[in-house]
């Protein structure tokens, strides 16, 4: 009847519980916590998987190197984030930690879908237990799994789905729509860094400057993550027309 | 008097709590975050056990293998689930756990009332103890004991029956009308899956596409987790009139 | 003065509190649960103990003799429960542990009310400490201890007593009016049933059908729990005027 | 100012709380729920002491041997509840349990006071802790302790004193008075027991049948808890005009 | 500006919680239960020390020997309260441990000061930490150590003073001002029961009969807990105008 | 806009929330509460330290010379408080293990620092989590560590400073005016003590009396926690104009 | 629509929440603190690291050498804080812990960023965990590591970033528009100390002495964190246009 009944009803003030039509609200605002963050894309190549993303940070007192917004999980498997970044450390750590310690237990690398379920296990027991908040993160894990480029998302809510190109944050409905055209798996990792450079120069517009990008890929061949250097990305965004390749 | 009246007055804001008129509010809203999940339909054949769901999928970039929403939890054991998908995951993955145990602690085959009771019990308690919201899904296991094939329903609450045929989820008032009509239990496994289709087309109407589609069976004389291959579905879809083959 | 002052102020709303008048509201509300389950009946009887109830599940896609409102507790002991389904499995699964850990200590048969004793302790504790409501079901134990057949009915604040014969659930009113007119110690199992059936052929009217019904006897002289078959209940609801003897 | 502003303000809503005039509310409606409870007298007589109490069941499907409101607490101690009777058999069965620990460790029987004190011990702690609420229920403990006949009354806030003669329940006030005039310390048991009877007929009226008292003795003589037969209670209470001695 | 503005704002509804004026509401509210209580009173005399208290019982069916409203804590060391008596075994029974456990550990009787200071430390608690009320009683502690009489007064914050004459409970004010123009510490034990004596007379007025008195002295010559009889208390009311020897 | 609309609005209701300018107003009504507490003076000089308080007991009744506003930590620390007196125990008498673990365990007088340090990390603590209130008490710690007076005042915050010298308590603002006009490093301990003094009777006016001062120094010299004797206090007192020396 | 809508309902009254716009107002409340915290700059300079701020204490009877606002966490690293201060002590002492661990354990210096990160997680786990509130005090931690110095920035939100020059508390707005004009990593410490008492005289105008200043630095050559003495800032604030040296 009135405007927002639920929310002035309290159905949302707790996590665990559910509202009358059976929606879980303070997961709902985690996600649009999610889609107010800097925009990232994850890409599943030809020879390879890549990660690419807005930094956000222009300050330029900030040491540019050190913003590193795709963080490596293992050799094989890094991830990039939109939302709290906080909230995105505390589960790139413990990503980290289970990675090192399959490799010491099982002497082999871990599959990145382990990596990610056990990630979205935590992600899901905030969304039901008193007392803790759920995590107000979206995550794009990528791996090499043997010789298999392999790409995920996770929402707040502890679901995720293998994908083949996906973007999060707050370019999320523009880059969608160019991948949805252009995006066909026969790319490869240079095609496809292109093509992000791309997407994200739709979305920030004149904000776009290549310091502003982080990216990464691990190839099919070496299942190295692989940070591209500034240089990379300048000469890559040079090909696209309208690209600044320096702040001013 | 007034309209909701309890809701008013604050029955439904914590779950270990009766209304005045002995109701569990809470868990009534999470049945009806069940109600607005995707249809899925399990079936007793006479040659063994069928799942068949609608994966609600459609976006082109993410992997259509793997989206599954059938799980395997033993060799002789699936389910499927309708609701809060990453509260299905936490309850699948402790069906597989305790399975595995089953067969290492006993070197037998778990029965599938063990795992369907073991999932139960753990929702009831979410719906008994504070700082616990219920699970918002139903999921439908299916199995072959020795050689009878069984279903089972089991919904927020911890309550489960053992059905002939059952279906969750959206399409559940039209799919069970059809069902009440159309399902014997000599339809083999191959019949069974015809009139899933045809219930889902039903539900689905022009979004209904074979690609949406994840089926299992689990036959009687061999005990086997097999999902049906895309081919197989859109074999049997074609013999549907009005069944799209495609996604255009 | 004005309607429902206690719950306009809140007394129920955590069951830890006693309302100005000295009552336990979230208590009470549970026993309205009671009051809107299945009708359950128990009777002891010149040959042994009964129990009789109403499954209230009518959709045929349920596995008919799959559906137990009546559950084996130990050789000897059986129990049904009317409010709650969920409830009720998790005391009766503790029951069945509590008898299975007498018999492996103690070698022997563990008598009726010790049963009784632990699920009330249970019971209450659920009336008394914050984080938990009162379980939302009423449960009838009935054993053979010794050659005494022996009845308890248990509700949801812990309390019980031993019954001679008596009804739980929606029938409560009717049905007891019925057995303080037609109840005999000296009834036998057999002429139990047959007013069981007539009871709940009175609450239920046209909605009895023998499908609906499950009934168990534990006999003096075997102290067997053993289940009516089907044939059984037929033939004696055949012996009571205006029963249908199947569903349409 | 206006009336029961303590109320509206909420001082009653927890336990853990004093109003404004140093009360704890919670407390006193708990002592309310004992004042609803049916009576219950103990008496300290010249050759032992007694417990009589209004059973208050009367409905005939019941078993009334089975149904008791004294309860051995052990061989020479016996206590009687009015209240939530729930709550009281969890502090008997704790007081059974300490008795029996005491013969084991000690070789010899307790005394009652600290059946008594170990028993309010735990009713404070429900006073003062949050998540608890306090004990709805009064309790006398009879005993005889070498050669002395003793009795106690406890309260739901965790108070004892020692009684000459005590009535607890619904019966209160009006038998309070007669014990006032009429019990003398010379009293032989069966002469106390007839008092009794006269005073639950006073508070009772037409509703008092035999059959709804519980009485129990405990001689100096033997150190045995021992109940009245049925047919001794009769017996006595035949002297008494105007008691019905059946139910019809 | 209104009348009781921080109650009406709820600074008071749980004690882990200032007031905007610095005040620790819950606290005081105890405070008031204490004022509320019977009249005690402590007095350091010329040869011991002595405690004195309204018993406030005037039950003729309590037994009168059996309520001490004086406890003894050790051989040397006795306490009296005022407040809510349930309260006050919780505290007297730790002191009686530890005092026990004195003895034990150091073979030698613990001082007086360190009974108060550590039931002083178990009240500070419950007013600092959540889930927990205060406790809602004084406590006068009086012993001999060496050869030096004391006496603490404690109350419901966990402040303790050391008194030569000490009065807490209802007739607070009034003693008070007795003790403060007749106390001299030369008074001889004797001459201090009759002050105190003189004093309940003053409160209680025509309801002060000896059978409520409870009076106890330590001796410093003995370091001995002495109860007065009931014909020494006589006695020595005997002396004082206007003093009533026995109940009617 | 209105008056108080922090408050209103419920941002003082717990400590572990912040109000929407940033501040944390349960911890800011703590320091009202040692505002309203009675004036401590502490100050360095040239041969040791110093701390004066009022005692604020000025009832005959209580035995003057164990009323002791200022605590001995260890050999050369002592420390006074402003605030609830109880909660400066617990703080002082872990004060006192921490001093005496120290000897014990490095065989030396641990460093004044280290206990002010300890103290603060408590207060902390009571700021941040939830079910524990601030501690409503500032303290004043005074020690020689080797040859150096040093001087600490800790806040309800767990703030700490080192001062030349510093008053808390009702007299603050008073005194610290006198503080900053005449306190010189170069005044010995005498010449401190009658400072202090002279602010304490301005603060008190007629209520100042000899009696109602505690005192306390640690020389240099010998590192020696001692008390001024009475007489001492006095003859100081009576250098100064209108200082009356006894109370009347 | 009105002013405050999230506030009014609730949003902001409990960390684990988000608001229906997906922030997390405690956070952000905390944040406020921090800006309203005193001033504190960090800079890399060509040979070392440079931390400086304003201590804020201006009362001559505190001793100026004991307050440092920026404290040593180990030889090599050290921090300054801005906001509340007992928060800071915190996390800073957790950090010298750390700081020490690793060097007993690896016998080496521990990275800067670790410390960083450990001192982040903390922070996280408060604003995400029920019972807890943020930290409200941003931290700038400086450090040389083998010869590289590095400077980084810690919010209440765990979020950190490294920084070639940086300031937070009050003067944030006005200090950064200096450093982004006039910073320079060809700086040496002793012009950037110039730099730095420069803007800390454009915030604090007036109120801007050298008493008030805390300066560090810790150069690549030795590593050592040294605190600047008052005459070596004097001399620097010297060279600085309008600068008074000394308090009046």
């Amino acid at each position: 009847m009135q405007p927002m009944p639920h929310q002035l009803m309290g159905y949302d003030r707790t996590i665990t519980m559910f509202s009358p039509d059976g929606r879980l609200l303070q997961v709902e605002y985690a996600k649009k916590t999610v889609r107010q963050g800097s925009t990232a894309i994850g890409m599943v190549c030809s020879d390879g998987v890549l990660l690419v993303t807005d930094k956000r940070v222009i300050d330029p007192l900030i040491v540019p190197e050190s913003v590193e917004k795709i963080w490596q999980i293992d050799e094989h498997i890094g991830a990039t984030a939109s939302g709290i970044l906080s909230d995105a450390r505390v589960l790139i750590e413990r990503a980290q930690v289970k990675a090192q310690q399959h490799r010491v237990t099982f002497d082999s690398p871990i599959d990145t879908v382990n990596i990610v379920k056990d990630m979205c296990t935590l992600k899901q027991i905030c969304t039901q237990s008193g007392g803790l908040r759920p995590f107000g993160v979206s995550i794009l894990v990528a791996g090499v799994d043997d010789t298999k480029p392999i790409l995920f998302e996770t929402d707040p809510t502890g679901i995720f789905f293998e994908y083949r190109a996906s973007v999060i944050g707050e370019g999320e409905v523009e880059v969608e729509d160019i991948l949805h055209k252009e995006y066909k798996p026969e790319l490869t990792i240079e095609e496809g860094l292109k093509l992000c450079l791309k997407s994200l120069k739709k979305v920030l517009g004149d904000k776009f400057v290549v310091d502003r990008i982080d990216a990464v890929h691990i190839k099919t061949s070496d299942r190295k993550f692989v940070r591209f250097t500034q240089e990379k990305v300048e000469k890559v965004a040079a090909g696209i027309k309208d690209v600044k390749s320096k702040k001013k």
